[in-house]
């Protein structure tokens, strides 16, 4: 984190309230206060250079709602994985393959923002689709499609994936690194390291394939003494490195693997059991998940920036 | 790259045969021999543990064809933003923004086959979807309605893109690294920084944006001893660790941005400026691309097979 | 840190006490309870595998302390080398600058011990030398010596430093990556890291800088059916990696810069001021720093054993 | 390395000219070229940002003079640590474990000098002392006394090692990452990543471990406007990071252990057999080795430069 940004402890906390649990009908009623503690690298309201210590504890958290799940893999979950990769597993949730984990990157991206509002960079995310469902329209009647959706879902006891889209602004030119750390490279690794993601592109992405290149390319103009395209269909990069335009990107979530169905899987004895998870659970993450992606694309950003400083003398 | 892997040379040099131009009518005419000499890290037909030094000379490399390019930035290509982002830029092409670059990828790719051999890992790569043009039936009919579109879009002087799919099967539970280093984050990143790719799936990917959670969760079941899934809608990676089923991928190519048509553009004064480039081009990548996804497939799973090592004394 | 170690949270412990403060005479007497709360990374009494995260929090700390050097720089302090690199000082102590930064060292170490009692492998660091005398005889000797030697430099208002010995008993061989990782280096890093560390040599050293390659070599024997050398001039490792024999090496101290007397320095403003410290100051830290220095030799030989675990497939 | 610097062919030849054998009666007879080939990131005499790829060949290099050392582990080398490691090793010489190694870093190194020319950076190194004789006096004194040392060790086919000292003038402030980066542990690292070299200290180091508080601290003053030290026992690094002061190190290097003197050794089945060295070697490398002292120390300065260019937006 670079040393001197003014810290808004306000802000970090409304981007922490904006992935938080129980701020509505969809999303899980789960009341956590998420209240950050700094440890290290504030100091008279800036950052000092240091590396950003910070704690957000569980406050609502009840360790019996985990007993059912303590024997048996979920279908879809990382409980397999990981009690074959470590030989262990903490079966209680909160840990590293929870979602709660994302709560972490939300602070970091906090951060994140404040420093690139110094370059005014601004970062933001929005649900493209849910489902089959694309949304379009207004904000209202985008939420009013997504509720909807939701809605039927979770009266099946089921859940639901879809698509967030995101968008990097004034984005200096000259962000990326050639060869294995393009800007798209870096973008895609960090949101494909959020939970439940699997997909991710830029640009026109997969929704362009059956372009050709002379309906693909962009074309330089002079605009005014900057040189800029009268088309983005690169989505802002080009040879890995960002160009000036606008920086777009999709983001695809799968359906949360915890549904209140039965459902069939095998215990850790390797016995074939059936299952049905309790409890609240969010049908849909992508409402909490759109401040997680604007996260990790504002850490994305802000490490390149801060790398871009050293390719010259 | 682990020591004691025997180097079988001519399935090194066969790789780099698949993604060598002049094949045939699909690609360039260019004749470059290609040849991989060993600089470091083999001795007596085995790795020793020591880096791979190796180094293959630019055999056709014509200097004056790119005079034409020196003063003009090309449409989505690397021009504009390298310029911008180093103060200088090598205008005669072989460099990092070139897809020769993709040459060294084939070959670290080759080795690390060669070590995943011995563990009975297999990565396939082929191609799904050129255009709009999904590939189907017989090796011989999808060729067939590869050429068919190839060839039109060549005709056209113009270029096409696609999607290239990768299978890597027998991969051992347990590879990837939670939160940042999750192996899907791992294997998109290293497709992602492919020149022209611009996006990345796992397992149902965008295809599968509708499906709910009842239909995606992949149920286990005991098999003869072996836990194992009914269904791979996740693509084999379950909180970013594979889960031992098949890992399947996809890879999207835009068009290369080289088209033999006039473009309109700035140059280096910033002046707007028509070029037509000029030589010889491919129109499609993708049957060049197919052993570059290989062989980045291949490095990150062993790379991801070396980290596991760690994880455990 | 690998998974499925036992953590014995009463050694933890115990590591800490050995380098906090008040112990006794020849140490400052603050009294900070220094208790160490695991956050993250154990699970039933075992690692997990994740992150071990950790906090200790400062109890007796008084803000008011430090009034007194916010505007100056204290003469072989961080104050003036930080105020130029960030823009920005934390003048109250306790942060990076503060030798109470090493207290996360020894947790981390403890953990790294609990791990390497698995392999046999023991730790044991000790002071060789505080100023020019260099302590012999048994324990009770030297450290009579040692506290006759720091209550005569406390007499005088000033302080002391010296060397500190650490050797690495039962080290498995083949620890060390070649060229910029060898494990001379790699130790000779993380001894450097430590504050008020000025120097570091292994095996002989500099002491030996006398001897001719007759004298120094170390000759291979066959000790019933295991290599070892009749010497150990090398001090364990060989061409950068560890032969099985005891790994020696030196650390060296500087003095603490904190000494109750009168000094010259110049303000934030430039202005040249006096100055003298005031509070409780340790006038040697050697004693506190043999556990640090456990500490990083055993963080440094757990990440080369778990490096050394994927060298071979 | 960062784009646009000025690339002085010329000087970086004469660098490698520096540590090449054959210079005089003090080096071994080998007549190696050593010429350098550049092979990427250099574009019309500047650095375009890309790598700096070259090779130099070994242009005299006898295999059959090794075949005596191929089913033996000579005292003190690393045959024995890297066939423990890697269960494989080339035992022709001329890679990893040669200090024909070096001959890339000083390459490196003039890069890095070229680079570091641009902020008035200058780094020199000297032979501070050769066995116990330290050099004093005029440059041809200080030969002639490490003449007569090589010369009577070469007589009794023995070797020797001593001590290099280097100074970096004009360093800016600010270089060296708190905490585990620190600029002494980096430089640390550097030099104990040299073959032979065994001990690392800065400032007074070793030698002024007698000196207390009161003599060891650096006051600052004001020298017009300057804020600067009186003294520099801290070797111009305070905290870990660079005070503007000259840095000052000093490397200790062991004598080379090929000696041409019959030594007891064992051979690869375990057996104890006699072994006397063959052919032409260095009796002492100091003299080749403060080039890549230089070397080291410049790369670690550039790449310290480059990070502080990112410590603030």
């Amino acid at each position: 984190m670079p040393s001197g940004i003014i810290v808004d402890m306000e802000f970090i906390q409304s981007e922490l309230d904006r992935r938080r649990p129980g701020q509505g009908l969809l999303t899980t009623a789960r009341n956590e206060a998420d209240k950050v503690e700094i440890l290290s690298g504030v100091f008279e309201g800036k950052t000092t250079g240091c590396p950003i210590g910070f704690i957000v504890r569980n406050a609502d958290h009840h360790s019996a709602d985990y007993t059912n799940i303590k024997d048996l893999y979920r279908p879809s979950h990382a409980d397999y994985t990981y009690q074959m990769k470590y030989g262990i597993r903490d079966y209680r949730g909160g840990g590293r393959t929870s979602a709660r984990e994302t709560l972490c990157r939300v602070v970091g991206g906090a951060f994140a923002k404040l420093a690139l509002r110094q370059l005014n960079i601004v970062i933001e995310a929005d649900i493209l689709q849910v489902g089959n469902q694309k949304l379009h329209g207004t904000q209202a009647e985008r939420q009013s499609q997504l509720e909807e959706v939701i809605k039927a879902v979770r009266e099946e006891n089921d859940s639901i994936g879809g698509i967030i889209g995101c968008t990097i602004k004034n984005c200096p030119v000259g962000l990326g690194e050639p060869v294995f750390g393009k800007l798209n490279a870096a973008l895609g690794s960090a949101m494909l390291s959020i939970n439940a993601v699997k997909g991710f592109d830029i640009g026109d992405g997969f929704e362009g394939v059956g372009l050709k290149g002379s309906q693909m390319n962009d074309e330089f103009y002079n605009d005014n003494g900057k040189i800029r395209t009268r088309t983005n269909h690169s989505g802002g990069i080009q040879g890995g490195i960002s160009n000036g335009e606008d920086i777009n990107c999709r983001v695809l979530f799968k359906p949360v693997p915890t549904i209140l169905r039965e459902q069939h899987t095998v215990n850790t004895s390797g016995k074939e059991v059936a299952f049905t998870a309790k409890g609240r659970h969010d049908p849909c993450v992508l409402t909490r998940a759109v401040p997680v992606v604007e996260a990790m694309a504002a850490m994305t950003i802000l490490d390149y920036q801060l790398l871009k400083q050293s390719n010259k003398l």
